[in-house]
């Protein structure tokens, strides 16, 4: 296996972001390797074809959360190991020398130009939107334009070698984008852990849910997130993905894991890792 | 206030298919009117300058649904008064008299361009791929373009003269788009409706959430479909949305939803409205 670690690239996303403080922690000789999407990422963790992969899963651009998730599932040899939470900042960058006035066409992957709506109609009305297929690939086109500006992020105005002209422009303030990190193993318990399971509950139900949750509740092991997901046979019929305090190793979290694996048709202990500190 | 219903436009979109079908269901002498973001929309709704609003809530492309969502809560005139279902799918389009062996680019908004990665690779492994804004704008520019190819929706190639190359070439088949209608009503009882309610809840505590499903399963109200969106404050506080079988007028309804009020920091019911059935 190389010693790899695989985001979405190009580089200069919030994926390469994450990425790299993730590879100072984990294995600081891995490379990192750039991969065209989250499902590609998931399936070399799980073909064995990276030591680590990077993906969102919570809050990122462009869908990939959702598809992320589904590949997660999908994927029997890939664990959850770690954890991080990234703020969304989105800077308006263009090559060196350039100024606000003078940029004509602004361009991003379209939910960050969403996302940064408000600022454009204030700062840059006339301007010209266009898509990209990424925030990187926006502001390594915009540097070599001129006339023209990326939405992006600070690693993206490094790595092109672009001016930011604006900082933080994006319109809602608290927004952060969760990365999981995937191997073929979890992680050892700190004493500061966290546990995400996934199960398929009848959406028909509520009892169902209930009799799930209340497995976690008198072993007081406190959720930190809840997500469903349709399955595959479309809407209605869901997965729950939740994240809970504990390692699988400590006696109260496995307890839980055995009577929640003996109610629900599906069930899967998607990996124990570090709870996430920022720094 | 206009007979207008407005949707995420430019024509063409998912957006229109579905404002079209509501149209005529619901108020044929009024206007389409498209919007520039699903945001937009619920603020119209909101502020009476347009009669009806058709928004994607889930599985839509392009990171609409989260903001589609908060957009709802923060707009107290706005209730859901419709819903809508419309499987996702995706064509080849380009000027007529074109082949698929002739496309050097394919271009749609990223999220359509990675939900056909599949076809892409096996048919056109060698074609540039362009983001757009919109899959209805890639669809408009392509058959303009030759050697261009858009990725969008039967109503496109309709719209913007194009012929289909390719049906259906999404890599996933039960993909689906729920859409809800907002006016400033909701929609008096048929009896098949669905309610649909927000409300939030300390992530920390599965009591809470068990508490508050609890009054929908001791009266036997079947949800169909619960979703939770972390709340402005930032990940980790939620607010649960949660649409279930009968109408507010209903008594057990109407004693569940006083029950949630009663425990709930923050709960709204967004409405009542009947429950769609596939033509």
């Amino acid at each position: 296996m190389d010693e790899a670690v695989g985001y979405l690239g190009p580089p200069g996303t919030f994926g390469e972001q994450a990425a790299v403080l993730l590879q100072k922690q984990l294995c600081p000789q891995a490379e990192l390797r750039p991969f065209d999407s989250h499902v590609e990422i998931v399936r070399a963790v799980d073909a064995g074809e990276v030591a680590y992969g990077v993906v969102a899963v919570e809050n990122a651009l462009g869908g990939a959360v959702p598809d992320t998730l589904d590949a997660i599932l999908a994927a029997p040899e890939a664990s959850l190991c770690g954890e991080l939470t990234l703020p969304v900042e989105h800077h308006l960058i263009a090559a060196a020398g350039s100024d606000v006035e003078s940029i004509d066409i602004v361009m991003s992957h379209p939910q960050a130009l969403a996302q940064c709506r408000g600022y454009l109609e204030l700062h840059l009305p006339n301007a010209q939107l266009e898509a990209a297929l990424s925030t990187a690939a926006a502001v390594e086109q915009a540097v070599r334009s001129p006339g023209s500006a990326g939405i992006g992020t600070r690693r993206a105005a490094e790595v092109y070698g672009g001016a930011i002209l604006a900082q933080s422009i994006q319109d809602e303030d608290q927004n952060e984008t969760r990365f999981v990190v995937l191997a073929r193993h979890d992680t050892a318990r700190t004493g500061d852990d966290k546990t995400s399971i996934a199960f398929a509950v009848d959406h028909d139900q509520p009892g169902t849910l209930i009799a799930a949750l209340s497995e976690l509740s008198s072993r007081s092991l406190n959720m930190t997130h809840i997500q469903l997901r349709p399955s595959r046979r479309g809407l209605g019929i869901y997965v729950f993905l939740i994240d809970f305090q504990g390692h699988r190793t400590d006696t109260a979290v496995a307890d839980a894991l055995a009577a929640l694996e003996a109610q629900a048709g599906f069930f899967r202990v998607l990996g124990s890792y570090p709870r996430f500190r920022s720094a």
